[in-house]
């Protein structure tokens, strides 16, 4: 009898007759060898599904390449098992905890009397790579609970994670060779398709995160779709080590912290110079952009925070103060000033719309565990700006918010991606009033050409936003900018204006950051450009190094002058060092451009040049290095538009 | 019998003898009648005495005129009594309090059950007149505490003044026909000599300043040389009333207050502009001076300030918040922030001196009734600067700080007085340190060629100083600028560098400030310029009006954006409102520059040109227009050397 067919539907749309029972990875042979052999996994109508496994219905399919993120989950996912199959052989009286994928790679829980060290990650690695050669199927199961509850008899935290399946669910194991593990799949067909992989560290955890319960051992690892992705992986940390902005912040001298303000950072003269241009560079932005800038009480009543619904949601992150008797609170947000601040006069159409903007220092506490340097603190400035419009202005000032962060974050070299966020499910306010700000912000997205995707239901209650997230040097993404319609904050402050008929109406408010956060900005470029600062952000734009301090200061001095009077940020070294020693310091301190002098330059009024980063030298008159420091700053943060 | 002579020693050191006995009024008219008219007191051995009392010892002298402080303050004392003697012939059942003299006047406290209004104080002047043109001799006596105690029997506050004079004191009455009071002195040699008084207000005063003591009626009044000066007096009085800075601050919309946030101002765009402004002046001097910008946690741990000493003697004015179960205190001072840095790394003396400066937001409590716009906050920025210097570099260092402040304040128009202030009592720290640095900065002053006076013994008992008190328009003083040397900080901090001999050794640290505080600098200025800011501080320099806004919008707009190009704050009023109008509003809001646009501007492109404050207008090209404010801006703050 002639098995039954199913149609099989593909990305693109064809079609195709296989038969009942078809699995996946003979789908990918029947195309192209290649294609099975680049598969890790598949999804059947969008649930993710081993390779192996049968397709008993008509479906919608996809296969996952190893490079996919879907396809390396499903590596990782296999390594995780290699690695409880290899600590299961060497140390046999293991109970075996969970071991789920995580960015990058794969950990298991351990529970076990041996100490686990470097020395003994290395030998499971080689056993893994020993499992990995032997290259075992790996086979899913469905079975009962009972045979399931024999199966893991000597393993109790199986037993325990076993128990909390919901009596209908389907219970499924994965077996390779002598191991078993209970777990949901999907995995590669066979263990021999791990591509690269690395043990990293082993640290303690708590069985299922709870402080209560027993202490396991965690064995981390990475896994990569080759040796290459791997080590190149390996690279970035590296890197990003190098880059570290706690780091570069000590070795430049740019900030510290002391234990008497923790998440308080002390801004050091260099890095109190890049903070102060870095606020001046928006705030001239701002002044084209027609913004105004106020400034706020730090400390205001409480009673204020309760209207503005910062008690309700979110005191425990604020600080407070006493004076007569009276609850003060550290301002953790610049709103409820700006609301003030319109309040203050009767408003009418014609002012609107009003863009306010505050460097704002704001404070909200946060674990002492948590802080990171300059990137999660206590106390930070908030660029932040509250724009007042009527409804018909939501797309214009949208739009020129939007091109105002354009031009900042290419000043920077940042590439960055966009997310519209709309109505969650307790949104408040007027659902025609939401229609409309949403199909606002997503006609502006459309009709000034930014790729943007949705993130539906992720908006605030109180409007639909457009999150910006920023990519780095390294690739890594920062969410930064924000720009979120406001319909609540009007109607807690009571806001109005006189619009054209004479009628007092509601402003619409528009928040938006461009930084969020200077510091955590700060922290960020610092790694960004790895403590290089482009010229418009260094402290020190040039060093000139006289090669002798008495044969050429003179012509040192006069070349430092004549940066100095064009407004270059020059200094001269003329400590009694080695000349060698002031290069090797001033490449160390990252300065984009050394010039030393020496009787050749001395004769000549020129400089020997060196760019930082480069290995080679030129000779430029003092003229010429001038209008190249100026022009190249003036490049560098040249208006960009979208 | 011939009467023994005594030498009486003149200011000018010559020497005259006169009769035993001889009084200061007969010397003066032993010299000329006019002198005689001219004095109202004189000085006998550095102690004011009255003109008709006795001298019975050689003596140096030196006789008071009218005009002088202590001639003044004489006859204002002299009006107090006469103001108690009117009120007494009006209200013979009052009991007087004291009378003392103070700024520009004088008042008398009475206890009586009749309530003063201003009515009232209209009699009361009318019979201070009728006294003074009686012109009654006032008559001092030195009397026992028991004839004291006859005379004052129905005077129970003056009875109780008398018993607080010690035993061996001499007890003292002045006389004025009817009118005696208990009294010190010195007064003026008969009531007719007052020149020009007038009263101002009641009030009510506790007796003794004490709310737990009866509450008197205080009559206050003003007295000067001349009706010419008592007039010049109320005029300033008017004047500054219409430069008030809290009514010029919403006038011109600068900042706010709310009851949200009681002493802590709301900067508006308008002033938050003036703001930055300062803050970027200062800025670019200290950066001339080469100063090093540096920002501190606005948070620190409790711990910190116990060893600043701030805790000691400072907890009163401090406002704290907690975290993590600790105390922390907002900053109102920025000197432990900059010791923490100071102390960050090991210091050479190679790399002194340090100038760390920083624009701090310092927070210190003030009663709610002490509160005063701009001028007393609760909250303020202070650029605050620490040097840390070796004791050789104390006077080069002196000697800048006071350039730079020299520099900035005449950028303003302000000329201003300096005061040494030297150890007082309970001063800490080595006299051997103290002698030098007293005589550096004495050394500096006459060096560089100040003018200065001592103020011995009211230096800070952390070392001595120099304080600066401005003179503003209006002839009023503020004293905002100090220089401070501090021995103390360094020793609570244990700071130390290396020294020439690889020793550790203490730094001295000198305290600097040139606005002080720069938001009590702002209201200063206010008041100083009556809003009227020059060019390099006005939000907006240029208001461009055009006749018609149809017919003579293309032009205007183009010299709009012919200024804007050039960097200047120009505005274009395209409003539909008529021309007088505008240009109302635009010098109510005290904007240095209007200009009008019309036909035959329009057609030989330039602009009819009106300054603030000026009656008249002119006609001047666009080009020329934009280089006369260039170039004015320039030269307000052009660098003036002391």
């Amino acid at each position: 009898m002639k098995k039954p067919h199913i149609v099989i539907t593909f990305p693109d749309g064809k079609q195709k007759e296989y038969q009942k029972g078809v699995t996946l990875e003979e789908i990918a042979q029947s195309i192209s060898p290649g294609l099975k052999k680049a598969s890790a996994a598949g999804k059947v109508n969008g649930s993710l599904y081993d390779l192996r496994r049968s397709i008993h219905e008509d479906a919608e399919i996809e296969l996952c390449s190893f490079q996919s993120e879907e396809g390396l989950g499903v590596m990782r996912h296999t390594a995780a098992h290699v690695l409880a199959q290899a600590v299961k052989r060497l140390y046999p009286k293991v109970c075996l905890g969970t071991g789920p994928v995580i960015e990058n790679g794969f950990y298991y829980d351990f529970d076990m009397n041996e100490t686990i060290t470097e020395r003994e990650l290395a030998v499971i690695e080689k056993e893994m790579n020993r499992i990995i050669s032997e290259n075992p199927e790996i086979i899913r199961e469905e079975i009962s609970r009972e045979e399931a509850e024999h199966l893991f008899a000597h393993e109790p935290l199986k037993l325990e994670l076993l128990a909390d399946i919901p009596q209908q669910d389907t219970i499924s194991i994965y077996r390779q060779s002598d191991f078993i593990d209970l777990c949901r799949g999907p995995h590669l067909a066979s263990a021999g398709q791990i591509k690269a992989f690395s043990l990293t560290h082993v640290s303690g955890a708590y069985w299922r995160g709870d402080s209560n319960q027993k202490m396991l051992q965690r064995i981390y690892g990475k896994a990569f779709s080759s040796k290459k992705e791997l080590n190149r992986h390996f690279q970035l940390i590296k890197e990003a080590e190098k880059r570290n902005h706690r780091k570069l912040g000590a070795e430049l001298q740019l900030f510290m912290f002391s234990e008497e303000a923790p998440g308080m950072p002390f801004y050091l003269p260099n890095g109190q110079f890049i903070r102060n241009t870095l606020e001046s560079f928006l705030r001239s932005k701002q002044d084209a952009y027609h913004y105004q800038e106020v400034r706020t009480p730090m400390m205001m009543n409480q009673r204020l925070w309760e209207q503005s619904g910062h008690w309700d949601h979110y005191k425990e992150n604020m600080y407070f103060s006493e004076a007569d008797h009276q609850r003060f609170a550290l301002k953790p947000m610049n709103c409820p000033g700006h609301m003030l601040i319109f309040k203050e006069k009767l408003r009418s159409y014609r002012d609107l719309p009003i863009r306010m903007a505050e460097f704002g220092q704001v404070h909200r506490h946060e674990f002492s565990g948590a802080l990171n340097g300059l990137l999660r603190v206590r106390s930070f400035c908030q660029d932040d700006a509250h724009i007042f419009v009527t409804p018909d202005q939501i797309e214009s000032e949208i739009t020129s918010a939007l091109q105002l962060i354009h031009e900042v974050y290419t000043a920077f070299g940042f590439s960055y991606d966009i997310e519209l966020s709309t109505r969650p499910d307790n949104y408040m306010g007027s659902e025609h009033l939401w229609d409309r700000a949403e199909s606002a912000l997503e006609k502006v997205l459309k009709e000034q050409g930014y790729r943007f995707r949705f993130n539906r239901g992720d908006g605030a209650f109180y409007g639909p936003k457009i999150d910006i997230h920023i990519k780095d040097a390294l690739n890594r993404s920062h969410q930064c900018a924000t720009v979120q319609l406001d319909f609540q904050m009007p109607e807690k402050f009571d806001l109005t204006y006189i619009d054209e008929k004479n009628q007092k109406v509601r402003p619409v408010v528009i928040h938006r950051a461009v930084f969020g956060s200077l510091d955590r900005f700060f922290g960020i470029i610092t790694e960004h450009f790895g403590g290089a600062f482009p010229l418009w952000l260094a402290p020190v734009q040039a060093k000139i190094i006289p090669v002798s301090n008495t044969a050429h200061r003179d012509c040192a001095e006069q070349a430092h002058r004549q940066l100095k009077n064009a407004g270059i940020r020059a200094e001269l070294d003329l400590r009694d060092e080695k000349l060698g020693y002031k290069i090797r310091e001033a490449q160390m301190k990252k300065i984009p451009y050394i010039a030393v002098v020496g009787d050749h330059e001395c004769r000549h009024q020129s400089l020997q040049v060196r760019q930082y980063g480069r290995e080679d030298t030129f000779e430029e008159s003092v003229g010429d290095f001038v209008s190249r420091i100026i022009n190249e700053t003036k490049q560098e943060i040249q208006v960009n538009r979208h």
